[in-house]
C-alpha cells in the first residue's frame, strides 16, 4: 500500500532518460507532467546535462539530490536494469519502465524482463509495466503519460492493459465529461498486476468506480475473489479482450497475456459481481453512469421523447433488454394533459412532439420522475431540442434568439440534475449525434448522463437495474448490510 | 411514376398556409426551401396576403396563376380537405399535408384522413403523409422539410416512418459525409406508401442504395416481393421498429402503424434479401458503406492498428462476426519488415505502434490491401494518428507542425481512397471519437468510410461480406447474371 501511495501520490517524480529531441518519450512525458500541473517536484535526468522545458537536466539522480518517490524510465529496454540501483539509492519506491521489447516481443525480452523485475524487487522497489504508457493521478495532478491527453479529474480508477486504448478512453472521457481518479497502463505486469491495482483502488477514497481493460489476469483466481469482495462496495466494470482465437493470438504479442477462453471467463465474471462492458463504448458509458446516477429500485421505465420514432425504437430496446415500459398512471396522464397539446399520445413513451418550450419538457419530466409508478426515466431529444431553433432565422435578432436557446437548453439540463437528486432515481438523457459539440459544451455534463443514441441509454439503464438487483440479492444471501451504498 | 416525378423533380412548388409567424411550419418550410436553393418556382399562399422571405403571399393558388406540380399544405388537419380542389385546378399532382391529428390520433382523425385521401385521388392527385415532416430531393435541391436540416446530396434514397428520426439522420449524415438522393417522411401512408416509394427509388438513376425506417408496411407481402426483386440490383437497408409489445403500442399511436411481430418480420426479411440494420447507427453506417465501398470477395480481413489493444479488440470482434483474421503471408511479412521497427508483432493484426510517419502507414496499408491473401482491410487509428502531435509543442514552430500534421493526415486519407479504387477491396477506417470534428473536417470523407469505434467497422465489414455472398448465391440459384453489380 505504501508503494501504491508513492505511485499515485508521489511528492517527487523523476524522469530518467529525459530528452531534448522533440517527439521522443523523454521529451513528451516531462512536457505532459508539467502541462498537467503536477503539484510535487519534477526531476529530469540525462547524462548529457543541459535544460529541458526550462528545468535543469541532471546527469544522475544523485546529482539532483533529495528523495525521489517515483521514477519514470524513458530508456530502451536494455538500459533499464542499469539505472535501478541509482533509483534505489535516491529512495525511489516505484519505477515505470516505458519501453517495449520485453516479454511481449521475444524470449530474450522475457528473460530481460524477469531479471529487471527481480532486481527492482530485491532493491525494495515495485515495477509498473514494462511496455506501458504510464500513469495518471487526478488528486496529485500527475499526468505521467506518453500521449498528449489531458484527462478530466473524477471518480473512476482505470487500469488498462493497453496504453493506446486506455489513454484514448481518457481523452474521449475528457471530451464528454467522464472523469478519472487514477489511471495506470499495466503493460506486461512483470511485477505489479491487476490484483495490486484493484486492492489499492478498493481502499482509495478518491475512487467510486473501478474500470479494467483486461487481456489476461496474471492471478485470475485471486483477482476474482477480490472483485467479489470489492464489488459489494464499488462497482467493477470490465472489458475483457482476447477471448477469441484471433484475439488471443493478438493479445499474446501485444501484452504477453494469456487471454483464456471467453466462455470460462464469462461464467467466473458473473459470479464475482463484475459488470461486463460488451463494447468499448460501454467501458465509459457504464463507469460514468455508476458514478453519476443512483441505482433504480426496479425495472419500470418512463420514456419521454421529442419525436415519435425515437420513442418506438426506445420502447423496443427497453423490452429487449428486460426493462418494463409500463402504462402511465391516471394522475400522471392528467398532469400531462395540462401541459401537452390535446392530441398527445397519452401513453408511455410520452411523445412531446411539437412542444418547443423546454420548461414544459422539464415539467413533464418532473411529473414522470416523481411518480411512484416508475423507477427510472429515459429522456430523448429534449437536451438538444433547442438546437432546432438555432439556425431558424430571418436575419433579425439571431443573436438574441441563440442566447435564449442556449439558456433554455442549459436550464433543462440543470433541471435534470436537480430531479435526479430530488427523486433519487436515474434520469438518462439522449441527444442526437450531429449536435455532439453543443451538448458537451457546458459544465453540467459532469453531473449529467448523456448519450448520443437510444441504444447506449437503454444498455446503461439495464446495467443499472441489474446492478441494483445483484446488490439486493447479495445483501440478502450474504447477510451483509454494512458498507453497501 | 409521373406523380413521383412531380414529387421529387417538381418544376414548381406551392406552400399553402405560408405564415409570417416565426416558428410556425408555414414560416419554416418556405425558409428551408429557399435556403436549400430550390431550382424551380416557389409559390406561397396565405389568404391574408402580404410578403414572406421577400416573396409575395398570394391569397389563393389561382391568384398566383401558372401550373403547380407539388403542394405542401401547412394547415391544421381539418382544413386540408378544403384546399384540395384549388390544388387540382392549378394542376397539382401531389399534395403533402404536414399536420398530425389524423389516423394516428383518433377514430375521427382516421375518418378525416380517409375522406381527404379519397378526395385527392378522385381529383387525380396523390398524397404524401399526412402527419409528415416533408421531403428532400438532392437532384432538385428541394428541401421541403420542417426541421432546419441541410441534407448532403448523395446516393441514398431514404423513406422514413418518423420525421424526427428521419430528419435527424439527414442532419447526422450531413455532419459525417453521408449523402442522400431523396428523402420522404411517409407519415400515415394514407395514400402513397413504402411500396410506391420503393418502386420509384428502384428505377431512380440518382439512387444507389435504398434505406427504410419502418414501423409497419401497409402492403407487407407485395413490398417484400418488390424488395426481393430490387435487392438484386440495389441494396435495401431496413431498420424495423415497433416489433416488441411496448414498441408496437408506441408505433400505433405514432404513425398509426400495425407493426407486427419481430420474429415473423425477420424471417420474411431474410428471404427478401433485405439488409437489416440492428441499431439506429447502422442505418447510416450500412447505407453509406454500400454506396462508397466495393463488395469483398470473401471473409478474410487484414487488421492494421496504431495501438495493440485496439487490434486485440478488433480481432475478437471479427471472429465473433464470422470474419477470418488469417495469418500474414510470407511476402507481406517481409515487406512489412522493411517498414516497421525490428520488434514489430509479425502477425495479423499488424501493430504499427510507435510509427508516427503516416506515409509509412500508407505503405503498410498498400502491402496488405494488395495481397491476394486478404479480401478487405480494417485500418485502426491511422486516420487520426497525426492528432497525437497536434498539441505537442514547446511553443516554437507550432503552426508549421500543425500544418504538417494536417497534410500528413489528409494524404493518408487520400491514399485510402486510392487504394480502394486500385485494389477493388473495401478498406474501412476507424478513428477514435474525441477527434471526431477533425476527422470529418475535409472533403475526402465523402469517399471514405470512417467509424468512431471498431464495433461499427466490424459490423460494416461483416454486412458487406454477407451481401456479397447473398448476391453470389442468388446469381447462381436464380440464374440471373444481368444487371447485377
Amino acid at each position: 500500500m505504501e508503494h501504491m501511495k508513492s505511485l499515485f501520490e508521489p511528492e517527487s517524480v523523476a524522469v530518467i532518460g529525459a530528452s531534448t529531441s522533440f517527439g521522443k518519450w523523454g521529451y513528451i512525458i516531462p512536457h505532459n507532467i508539467l502541462r498537467g500541473g503536477f503539484k510535487g517536484k519534477l526531476i529530469l535526468v540525462n547524462p548529457k546535462g543541459g535544460t529541458l522545458h526550462g528545468l535543469p537536466l541532471y546527469r544522475t539522480l544523485e546529482e539532483a539530490g533529495g528523495k525521489v518517490d517515483l521514477a519514470v524510465i524513458a530508456l530502451p529496454a536494455g538500459q533499464v536494469e542499469g539505472v535501478l540501483e541509482d533509483c534505489a539509492r535516491a529512495g525511489v519506491r516505484v519505477v515505470i519502465p516505458i519501453a517495449g521489447g520485453f516479454s511481449e516481443a521475444s524470449l530474450a525480452g522475457a528473460e530481460l524482463e524477469a531479471r529487471m523485475a527481480r532486481k527492482a524487487r530485491d532493491l525494495g522497489m515495485r515495477v509498473v509495466g514494462p511496455n506501458t504508457m504510464g500513469i495518471f493521478s487526478g488528486p496529485a495532478s500527475l499526468c505521467a503519460l506518453m500521449p498528449p491527453v489531458r484527462p478530466r479529474p473524477g471518480h473512476i480508477a482505470f487500469a488498462a492493459q493497453s496504453g493506446n486504448l486506455g489513454t484514448q478512453m481518457l481523452g474521449w472521457g475528457a471530451y464528454r465529461g467522464v472523469g478519472f481518479s487514477r489511471f495506470v497502463c499495466v503493460g506486461n505486469q512483470a511485477d505489479l498486476d491487476f490484483l495490486d491495482y484493484l486492492d489499492y483502488f478498493a481502499e482509495d477514497s478518491a475512487t467510486d468506480v473501478i474500470l479494467l481493460y483486461v487481456e489476461g489476469f496474471r492471478r485470475p483466481r485471486e483477482t476474482m475473489e477480490v472483485v467479489r469482495r470489492v464489488s459489494l462496495r464499488k462497482p467493477v466494470v470490465v472489458y475483457k479482450a482476447g477471448g477469441t482465437k484471433a484475439g488471443g493470438r493478438a493479445a499474446a504479442s501485444h501484452s504477453a497475456a494469456l487471454a483464456g477462453s471467453e466462455e470460462v471467463f464469462r461464467g467466473v465474471a458473473r459470479q464475482s459481481g463484475m459488470i461486463l462492458a460488451e463494447t468499448t463504448e460501454e467501458m465509459l458509458d457504464f463507469s460514468d453512469a455508476l458514478v453519476k446516477l443512483p441505482l433504480p429500485k426496479g425495472r419500470r421505465v418512463a420514456i419521454l421523447t421529442w419525436g415519435g420514432g425515437w420513442g418506438v425504437v426506445t420502447a423496443d430496446l427497453c423490452e429487449r433488454n428486460g426493462l418494463e415500459v409500463v402504462p402511465l398512471p391516471e394522475e400522471v396522464r392528467c398532469g400531462l394533459d395540462e401541459i401537452l397539446p390535446p392530441y398527445w399520445s397519452r401513453g408511455n413513451p410520452v411523445d412531446l412532439v411539437g412542444l418547443f418550450d423546454l420548461q414544459a419538457h422539464g415539467q413533464c419530466l418532473e411529473l414522470v420522475a416523481s411518480s411512484p409508478a416508475f423507477d427510472m426515466v429515459i429522456a430523448l431529444g429534449s437536451v438538444n431540442a433547442g438546437g432546432a431553433f438555432s439556425i431558424q432565422d430571418d436575419g433579425s435578432g439571431v443573436e438574441q434568439r441563440r442566447k435564449w436557446v442556449r439558456e433554455q437548453a442549459e436550464s433543462f439540463r440543470r433541471r435534470v440534475v436537480e430531479l435526479v437528486e430530488m427523486t433519487g432515481k436515474p434520469i438518462i438523457t439522449v441527444g442526437m449525434p450531429q449536435r455532439e459539440e453543443e451538448l458537451f459544451g457546458d459544465g453540467l455534463v459532469e453531473r449529467l448522463c448523456l448519450y448520443t443514441s437510444p441504444e447506449r441509454a437503454v444498455k446503461v439503464a439495464a446495467m443499472l437495474a441489474a446492478r441494483s438487483e445483484e446488490l439486493e440479492k447479495r445483501m440478502v444471501h450474504e447477510g451483509m448490510r454494512e458498507g453497501i451504498p
